[in-house]
């Protein structure tokens, strides 16, 4: 009896629709790429800890060694142990795949494994540099994670559709082959949403991810298996996408540092969704650290991307913009809330901690008027929306697969003509260009905001939130970089509500649907302890320049490294 | 009697249609803006010169400071003048108005004439520099043209339509309120065809723009009154714009400077036009140096035009890329003919000229692979002509004004669906990666090329021409920015055909009917004196290369000023 025969008749026993047929093999074959060997103890998953840290750290499958080289935050102290052959490629390799194998066991955070194809990767740079003595580029021997929106030659790209399984990708991705290029190591790629438009990481091919901390809340999407699988300390670099929050939502949520930079920065041979959507996507990394995400955007753009990828600008890392200056005072401006959804306790906690820290250590930090900011949201709503829906539509219909409700995906009457999106281009250029009237007349920095109004959700509650992505979102419609910094952990001491402590929340007027769900789902029972971000927005092609922000706000915020 | 009665009733007399009435509205207050003291003589106008230099020289309305101011080719000389005080812009203006409207009477290369206005502002800058000692920018005083595809408040922008007369633009374009804040005077707006998509300069409102230096020849198109303006050096810097050749095909046939830049380099807030066409239209500077054209570029980038234009990619004029490296010698590509349509005589002496010289200057010269070029030629029309030329039909419903034949727009069997577009972008993407692989790999530093396989056409013929444009529109497509440098003139002794001496001319083999038209239609008696430029192609946001080895060029080509 053959695997698919088994798969079959369970699938028929269990009066299942056909097309899961081919997610019970699609699971059975990425089951099986998990060597035995790393199998958590079936007593362990009955009954795992809460954090998959804590899973990792109490299964005894990692080294000691293992758990220090995969829970270093600066990859730089990788790259350097590698180069200098105190570790190899291939032991490091070996750690990265036991602990991404873990995470998976626990968070569902990974779509494609191929750990062989990563360790013959691995011995083939040892050989190289014990034959040469020199590395092959920047991020020589180190593993790093990419979102499954990335072709990588030889597995599949699903991006969570049923009907994309068993289709191995041809060939690489610009991305996949830069990275590997700069010496770097792929071994496993991360789960996404279907359609990527819902911060909640479910699929019906790999199912749902969950957060990293806290095995009852999500991970965030459209990146939330690379959140949780950077979070787990899975992987210390990751690459994901952002097309409305998808690189910043999952950082927020598992206490990650990223970089969701303007278009044309990181190479990413996906342009033509553009066509689909009217925003453009765009690919930025996900870390322990600001050090690390800086060292890839510096490394990627010594490695003259824009010979490879024809949709990259020719601008290097800036490394003098990325430098705070010493002695110069910042000048940022703020947003609390922005006047549509009231962010949660603990969310306007953490912003005026970081705002007072700031103005102590001598900043100017100034309110920002948000009155543009729901016209720029709603026109990002109408982009995303403007294909009707036809793009899922002819991917469900692959195979029949249903479309999961709730996420934000167009309907035929959200379909716009040629003249629509003409309108629809014009009025965005409208609004581009009033924006950056007042950003560039402020004389501010950069930006900080909330990501999220929120800190935690259980799974398949925000597709029934009324998603106001407009904290995010806006960013992607201008077009602007922005980075996240962990800064603070939600405290059911300081957060509570009802003891009097939290007045101006607990008078709180609703404002819409979307502020009565945000408002009505706070729990800070459920959410202890997680983590919360700040966004720093540097302003169009202001990656350096929210760097540079980012790690003052990091010095102010975290004088010991952030760990939730 | 008012004017308008006046026009009606000549209408009614010659049976012509109602919107005939608003192009002879139109052109009497067009004509009505010259002052009748630089109204050329009965007898000069009934007889005039080929040349619109030698009409201006013998008219007598400029002095012979005038003449010499209007005839300097180096923009900084006339900054220096007017800084220092030596010329006030009063007079530096009144002089620029002066040839431009003589210009205007011979080769009709204007649209909108606004003198008053610019000698207002000529004043306002004088007192300004005499108050304060303080140029109000690095265009302090010196009139700059621009064609008529940008807003400048207060007049039309009809782009060459009847159904757009008599609506004055509300405000400035971003690229008019960016050369104001330079201190440039903005004076006039030049002459565009009817859709912008032809090499020869004609519409219904304005008529027929004519060679500056050949009234029996056209001007090109889709910037020809630019060039023509800019050839009569009744402006000595003029911005045009470009989406297959509209930059470069003027400038070739006037023998100017020009740099088409890649999008993102030079702010134009018209990117919805995009939309449209699928290919981005570019603005940049056509003149009579290389040294304005980069003066040009290089002083607006340093006003930072990112802070007022979304579209604009913050790169500055990087000088160390835009000056050729002492001792070390160029790798070049050359594309002496792309096998579709093969260039006539002049064109490929003009060539051989170039390599020529630069090989005998030590520089590395190499042919280039041309098997990209006609799928990227293709695809570019097919991106023209995707609208189905609905917006040129809408632009003639207005008034009901018939479209010109012969111009390259879309046919209602054009129009590409949501699907088809995408499978443009796709299919785009795929051509850029392959040829940047071919650009990349082949380590030149630019490729030289002809601008078109021909040198000069009577009006109304290129219409006929079956339009090959690959030799300009490919790199639309690949947006990739190109200069353009005069190296020859057309010559009766050395460009004749059937003299035995162009024997490769004589018996080649025709290939296609665009072929056919360029072969027959040579005429060297025609086009003897016209001069001749070759492409500089340098790569995508390859302004500043392609301006280092165009320096290179015109040091070889042109040890005198090229003056045709």
């Amino acid at each position: 009896m053959t695997i698919e025969t088994v798969l079959q008749e369970q699938a028929q026993e269990h009066n299942l629709p056909p097309w899961r047929n081919r997610v019970l093999e699609k699971r059975a074959t990425q089951s099986a790429l998990i060597p035995s060997a790393w199998h958590l103890p079936t007593s362990l998953l009955s009954n795992p800890s809460a954090s998959s840290i804590d899973n990792i750290r109490t299964s005894d499958i990692l080294s000691a060694n293992e758990l220090a080289w995969t829970e270093t935050t600066d990859i730089r102290d990788l790259v350097e142990l590698v180069k200098c052959r105190r570790v190899s490629s291939e032991e490091l390799t070996t750690a990265f795949c036991k602990r991404a194998a873990i995470a998976q066991q626990v968070t569902k955070c990974l779509t494609e494994i191929f750990f062989d194809k990563a360790l013959r990767r691995a011995k083939e740079l040892d050989d190289h540099l014990m034959r040469t003595g020199q590395v092959v580029g920047p991020l020589h021997g180190v593993p790093v994670s990419v979102k499954d929106r990335f072709d990588v030659e030889g597995v599949d790209t699903t991006v969570g559709w049923v009907g994309l399984t068993n289709e191995p990708a041809k060939s690489n991705s610009s991305l996949a082959n830069l990275l590997e290029s700069m010496g770097a190591v792929l071994y496993v790629k991360t789960n996404v949403p279907q359609s990527l438009m819902m911060s909640d990481s479910y699929n019906h091919v790999f199912g749902q991810s969950v957060n990293a901390f806290n095995r009852a809340l999500i991970s965030g999407g459209s990146s939330g298996g690379e959140g949780a699988l950077v979070g787990s300390r899975g992987s210390i670099l990751g690459i994901g996408t952002d097309i409305g929050g998808s690189i910043r939502v999952p950082s927020n949520l598992q206490g990650l540092y990223s970089i969701c930079p303007t278009t044309g920065r990181v190479p990413w041979d996906c342009s033509f969704l553009h066509q689909h959507y009217l925003i453009p996507p765009v690919a930025g990394p996900m870390a322990t650290s600001l050090a690390t995400t800086e060292y890839f955007m510096e490394s990627l753009l010594a490695s003259s991307p824009w010979d490879l990828d024809p949709s990259v600008v020719p601008i290097p890392w800036r490394q003098d913009l990325a430098t705070p200056s010493v002695g110069r005072k910042l000048k940022l401006g703020v947003v609390f809330d922005d006047g549509v959804v009231k962010p949660q306790p603990p969310v306007t906690r953490a912003m005026h901690e970081t705002v007072d820290a700031l103005r102590a250590a001598g900043h100017e930090v100034i309110e920002w008027d948000t009155s543009l900011h729901i016209a720029i949201t709603n026109l990002w709503t109408k982009g995303i929306l403007a294909d009707g829906g036809q793009h899922c539509r002819s991917l469900c219909n692959i195979v029949n697969e249903p479309l999961i409700g709730g996420m934000i995906v167009g309907k035929e009457t959200d379909l716009l003509s040629h003249e629509e999106r003409e309108q629809f281009e014009a009025t965005k250029l409208t609004l581009q260009t009033a924006f950056l009237k007042q950003w560039a007349s402020s004389g501010i920095d950069a930006l900080l905001m909330p990501v999220t109004p929120w800190v935690g959700y259980k799974p398949k509650t925000w597709v029934k939130s009324k998603q106001w992505v407009g904290y995010t979102a806006m960013w992607n419609l201008l077009d602007y970089a922005a980075v996240t910094v962990p800064v603070a952990r939600v405290d059911r001491g300081l957060d509570s509500v009802g003891s009097g402590s939290n007045a101006e929340w607990e008078g709180h007027s609703i404002r819409n649907e979307s502020d009565a769900f945000n408002y009505l789902q706070y729990d800070v029972n459920l959410v202890h302890g997680m983590p919360i971000c700040v966004q720093i927005v540097g302003g169009r092609f202001g990656e350096e320049k929210a760097v540079a922000v980012g790690k003052v706000v990091d010095e102010v915020m975290n004088p010991t490294p952030f760990h939730p």
